[in-house]
């Protein structure tokens, strides 16, 4: 029976996996863009691809980032062999330092680059992590697992794909991967190594979903260069650029214009200094003798000697680049003529804040180049066209979309189903549902509880949904306090009630009329013999719930607190 | 010199206007998509074109409604001599009420359509306006303006662009506009009359800039009907279509579809019913007798047999659509192999929300057809293809973008100067901003104060910027309340502090240790003989806010209310 189109999939618990058998269960990265986890289960071991972050959303406000939920395997971290790093990008790697946190020896596997960005992270952390570097082309044995890396290309350097081999048999996880046929450091998706997978067999595709939905194939990134090079040829004053942090190859890109034009270049952005310096390092960045400067040498030069390389291409409010916007920043101010280039995608999400920057940069006088109006970007995900390409390089028997919201998962099935992989042998699995591969046929078994575990400022997992629906109603309506000090023998009031809001008025008067009604109120509960305070703060929440409701037409937060003296 | 590219304008009060000159400001709706309002003057007598609602954004939480800030005309209104409008859209008519309540006899002039929409909206407002209904073609004398109405095309019937005539010269405000050369209707926008407007010499050209930076032109909503067509021919299950609610033609296209198909029509969502049944009862949408049929009855009618046309395509969460994708709708729950369309474009801020409902529904099995997989929604906004006709035919002398953000109206303004208007009679003028035509030249002059107007609930203005900023903070961080009851004389506590957060932690010891530093600060106030409340207040606010900064990083409100007894 066909398992597209099926809805959700199964909520029974599932059933013990029989001998033989993998299971793989995602634990956050399936149904929602971010925090990629997926475990790998064979003859009691487990074995962990990736273990990411997800950014909040409107619905989770005052939140730093979201976890995926390791309840599933938190009482079985004895029986992990290893994480396996697909690529160092935050909704892959984010989550390491806190899984370590429970079992700090565990062994992390990844690529040169993957490593050192995840090491920066857990010194941060002030963890020591156990990292074991590989390369595309080596096969470890990882305990029960038989491990094999492919290098893939992605919008970061250094990105492998893993096949994993067990009796039962052989899995392959893409991780975030495209098929740029010119890369620009020549380090191509290996096709042919996965041709040769497909030829021994491969039982399981886990395949990125992300750009299924886009037809055709992502442009070469060797075809943005030229055109950030004709931006940067022709301006005549202060240029900036924006992009990811993480991009090192768009980054290249720029400094190579930068040099040809004879300018210097200022990096400007924590995150994209210490990334770069790392990528330098390893030799994935060429940066000629002199030409980085620093900031505050970099605004005292000629505006048409220097190149300023930023983050906040997503808009985010505290950084360099909102803050020019706003006209703000301490040290550069747009004026008429200068441009800013936004080197980046939008991510969905981001629309408001992205171009919020845009327009406060459009209205301070700037031209603004982005992907609405210049190829200045391509995105770092395989489009159909290319996804295409790895079914039929593959030809696998089962497959499960990975990475990706509904949409994508979906449309991803459409296309494997359509290069000839069996309807029935799709597997639209989101978080939680746990996938058993038996006999060489995948099949969705049973779900296991998967819920977002919050991070806010230094505590994991204290801000739940109470408190998010707490911030969700105070977010929009504030709230008003009513204070009453009563004699606890009488319940009577000892001092006048107090009525005040925050979050709900500019109007100073806005609440008078309440304080009266709570006064009567409290004659009530007095007459009643009423002393129980908890009685007595739900008879004034009702009184000023209901006042304000037919008032104001409003739903504050309404917190009685009644002190017995 | 060049207007363009100087960033947001002046900001010096406008001098007096000169003699024989007409001024414009806008109100609402340059620089932001939204509550447009643009105020003519001329020797001293007003007229307003539209007078629209903005909705709010994240940064404005909790609020319904953004108005135009009316206070630059408030003390000016007995010499406004009328409000026209050129379309329903609520971004267009929304405010109407809210400046009639301060002058209810105030004539509002508007096409048939525009009106009965107005009529309806007044209604729940309980007002009865004076109400103009003028047509394409028709020339008004408006006390000191002569108005002259032209037919425009546009994602809702019936618009209108307004010529404006007073002896300091010729303005047309084309309101919203697109150029589709084979509307359904048959409704030509009138670049005829425009040709012969520019004949006559436009002096001044208010112009739609929503879709300034799309190239090319929009695709004629003839060729949505036949993609509708094959959705609905082929869908097997139930099928729903999601457009706007005043988006008649569409939803003629539809019906024309669901009458093709043998299948019966139930209108869903409050003002799809109210404004079908207007546009049916004025002969715009025809509906063939016993199509219709109420929800009650058509969820009882054979899946195949039944057509939904609902509202909440823009996500909206309490929208029909919203709740079928929750599957928490009462009387329709998707399965898989049902068919929903989105024939709507996707608002800019509602990503999330939109993809939240896609992804729902796919989810339960759904089969979703979206503008991002089928061309089922054409945009109502002239692309720059588009305006450069407008620009060619009107030739004016001075233009004046409108109806846009800066990266709008920058484009536009770049569009006008390649079809040979003078760069500095190009003014980018956002809200506020004073344009003043004078002897043929218009130049900004000054600005007005413009700010937003927020509704929330039943009250205007009451919920300014204070209000939204504690919103904003209760919403990420929640708040800390201490409650301390003293001895008015000598300062002492009289009863145990308490400390407690809402929307701060589901842990409910969290603020545990936080009662003891409240209870030492007490002592230390109480030994200092500090017996004011302000500063008992003031001092437990710090050692509680020091505490949660540095156990918690976070930044909850923290409220102490400290009693006197």
């Amino acid at each position: 029976m066909s398992q597209l189109g099926n809805g959700p999939g199964p909520n029974n618990t599932p059933p013990p996996l029989p001998d033989g058998g993998l299971r793989v269960v995602a634990l956050g990265g399936i149904g929602e863009v971010g925090r990629n986890m997926t475990v790998f289960e064979y003859e009691g071991r487990l074995l962990i691809v990736d273990c990411g972050v997800l950014f909040p959303e409107d619905a989770q406000p005052g939140v730093d980032l979201i976890l995926p939920d390791f309840r599933a395997i938190e009482s079985r971290l004895d029986e992990v062999e290893a994480i396996v790093l697909t690529h160092g990008h935050e909704d892959h790697i984010g989550a390491v330092p806190f899984l370590l946190r429970m079992r700090p020896d565990l062994p992390v596997y990844g690529s040169r680059f993957t490593l050192a960005l995840l090491a920066a992270k857990c010194k941060e952390h002030r963890q020591r992590p156990t990292l074991v570097e590989v390369k595309e082309g080596e096969r470890r044995g990882l305990g029960a697992f038989e491990v094999e890396f492919f290098a893939v290309n992605h919008s970061i350097p250094d990105a492998l794909a893993v096949a994993i081999r067990t009796p039962a048999g052989l899995v392959l996880h893409t991780g975030d991967i495209k098929l740029d046929q010119l890369p620009l450091d020549g380090r191509l998706t290996d096709l042919a190594g996965f041709s040769r997978l497909g030829d021994e067999g491969v039982d399981l595709l886990c395949v990125d979903s992300t750009n299924a939905e886009v037809p055709g194939f992502v442009t070469p990134e060797r075809e943005i260069g030229p055109v950030l090079d004709d931006v940067i040829a022709t301006v005549s004053q202060r240029v900036i650029v924006a992009c990811f942090a993480s991009h090192v190859h768009r980054v290249q890109q720029v400094l190579d214009a930068a040099v040809k034009h004879g300018k210097r270049v200022a990096f400007v952005g924590r995150s994209m200094v210490r990334n770069m310096n790392i990528a330098a390092e390893l030799g994935l960045l060429t940066i000629p003798e002199g030409l980085l400067i620093d900031l505050d040498e970099a605004v005292n030069l000629p505006e048409t000697k220097v190149l300023f390389v930023s983050t906040g291409s997503q808009g985010e409010p505290l950084s360099a680049l909102s803050r020019m916007a706003r006209g703000e920043h301490r040290q550069i101010s747009i004026k008429a003529g200068d441009t800013v280039v936004l080197a980046s995608s939008l991510i969905p999400g981001n629309e408001n804040a992205v171009f919020g920057v845009i327009n406060g940069l459009v209205r301070l006088g700037a031209n603004v180049v982005h992907q609405g109006n210049a190829k200045v970007h391509v995105s770092g995900h395989a489009s159909a066209g290319e996804l295409l390409f790895l079914y039929n390089a593959i030809r696998p028997s089962n497959v499960m979309p990975v990475h990706g919201e509904w949409r994508h998962l979906r449309a991803n099935a459409e296309l494997a189903v359509r290069t000839g992989v069996a309807e029935e042998n799709v597997v639209l699995a989101e978080d939680g549902v746990v996938v058993d591969l038996v006999d060489g046929k995948a099949t969705t078994t049973g779900r296991v509880e998967v819920g977002y575990v919050y991070v806010d400022g230094l505590s994991v997992g204290d801000v739940g949904e109470s408190t998010l629906s707490d911030r969700l109603v105070l977010g929009e309506g504030g709230f008003i306090a009513i204070n009453v000090v009563v004699d606890s023998a009488t319940g009577r009031a000892v001092s006048p009630p107090t009525v005040s809001g925050r979050g709900f008025s500019d109007d100073p008067k806005a609440l008078d009329a309440a304080v009266a009604l709570v006064e009567m109120e409290l004659s009530r509960t007095e007459a009643e013999g009423i002393t129980d305070t908890h009685r007595i703060a739900q008879a004034v929440r009702r009184v000023v719930g209901r006042w304000v409701a037919e008032t104001y037409r409003r739903r504050p937060m309404i917190v009685p607190t009644v002190i017995p003296v």
